[in-house]
């Protein structure tokens, strides 16, 4: 296993559930990153005081106002961003931001479906196009060719529940648009992979496991995986990435997870 | 192979391309169904002249107004679909119906990524569940257990550019929001054919070639695949599809595509 070396990172949906963890966990680490880019929609709102008592503690953690489904709220960020890094790249871009709505197969509406699918697919898109700028900066300023998460990368969080091969919880959970727009998104990260490769980022889509979040939760059954298991898990999936796994999907464990 | 007895069916964006050869071989079988509903937007309009010259010749054909990305409209095809079956059910389910635009994975904006997903991925979604009692009713009609075409199945265009594992065309295609759509319409396949098997409904995509057609023209290169191949293809697929088939992306040729 690679070492990470991650000097500056951006996680979306960061104020509650595996975001938090992510922001938590690098900010735990024995070497920090220099900067952590916290997106949330509402920065000074109740649902982000998590986040808010971080920042008095951590002067490397920053929150960005963020609406991964306002292309505006995208570029603003984007902007907003840059001027902290002050002329270095964005390492690590985490699309961790997305939603769920149960719903049966036979009740799904073309509200929630467009609407899901806007957050959970469209913007990963949109957030990797208003900062390849700067994951390309870094790319370029990094030694040595091969991709790893310490040189520049695109995390998008999938699911397994995405897997059109495993079509997990297909007995408990009744989420066609989220299945969907995971499916989707596993897609979205083939094609990255290919289409950055050139510009040394390494794209990948990661299923956090089952997870005990609002997210995990609503589905209506008790997740087996706590936030802490699960970020760990990734973090140690993080460090190993290299060439061979980009485009592909993989579980907290570092497992393959088939289309 | 087994025969294929198609009493009735409906295809959708039946006025060119695909979904008009598939019209036109069904109408000429040895043994052609009751009915054949062909949806389209604008059965008056100048698009739909070819259906209009079929309906002269064949009074089983029956042109139904149709845009599969409202709800309303949908609602009113099926309404008219049951008037004209008079009491039988629906055979064949063809969600054809599609669209393409190119973009780079840089340029691709959130208005057509959610454009072609409500047409590629909700439009058939939204179709099944408002055909599902008429289809319901024809796999109820039909003698025997095991599912098929001639009971009653939904067909799901779909293509192996959605194919997360072949991204095919890459190199050729600036199709992201199409690639999107369709890996999300294979696992809305894959959902349909968990949740329908029990209702004896056999569900399937498939992947129709790169074939000469207005969309596959589209994509800038010769498409080596006529519609008349591709169709007959598809037609044998079709006949031979079992209990075996359902959930899976098939080619024209019969063949798997992988996820």
């Amino acid at each position: 296993m690679g070492e990470l070396h991650v000097r500056s990172l951006l996680v979306t949906g960061a104020n509650r559930g595996i975001g938090l963890g992510l922001v938590q966990h690098f900010l735990g680490r024995p070497k920090p990153p220099e900067w952590v880019f916290a997106g949330c929609r509402d920065p000074k709102g109740q649902r982000a005081q998590e986040l808010q008592n971080l920042v008095s503690r951590h002067p490397n953690l920053v929150i960005i106002p963020l609406d991964v489904t306002d292309p505006a709220s995208i570029k603003a960020a984007a902007v907003r961003v840059e001027e902290q890094l002050g002329g270095s790249g964005l390492n690590l871009l985490i699309n961790n931001a997305g939603m769920l709505i149960c719903n049966t197969i036979d009740n799904e509406k073309m509200e929630n479906m467009t609407r899901i699918y806007t957050t959970n697919t469209v913007g990963p898109l949109l957030m990797s196009q208003a900062f390849l700028p700067l994951l390309k900066k870094s790319a370029q300023r990094s030694l040595g060719s091969a991709l790893s998460c310490s040189k520049a990368a695109i995390i998008n969080m999938s699911s397994s529940a995405g897997s059109i091969e495993e079509v997990f919880l297909w007995d408990q959970a009744h989420i066609v648009a989220y299945r969907c727009s995971k499916a989707a998104l596993n897609m979205l990260t083939k094609c990255q992979s290919l289409g950055y490769r050139e510009h040394g980022i390494l794209c990948v889509a990661l299923h956090p496991g089952w997870v005990h979040t609002d997210m995990g939760d609503s589905v209506g059954h008790t997740p087996p995986v706590t936030v802490d298991a699960s970020v760990r898990g990734m973090l140690k999936v993080l460090s190993s990435l290299s060439e061979k796994d980009t485009g592909t999907l993989l579980d907290w464990e570092g497992k393959v997870v088939p289309w």
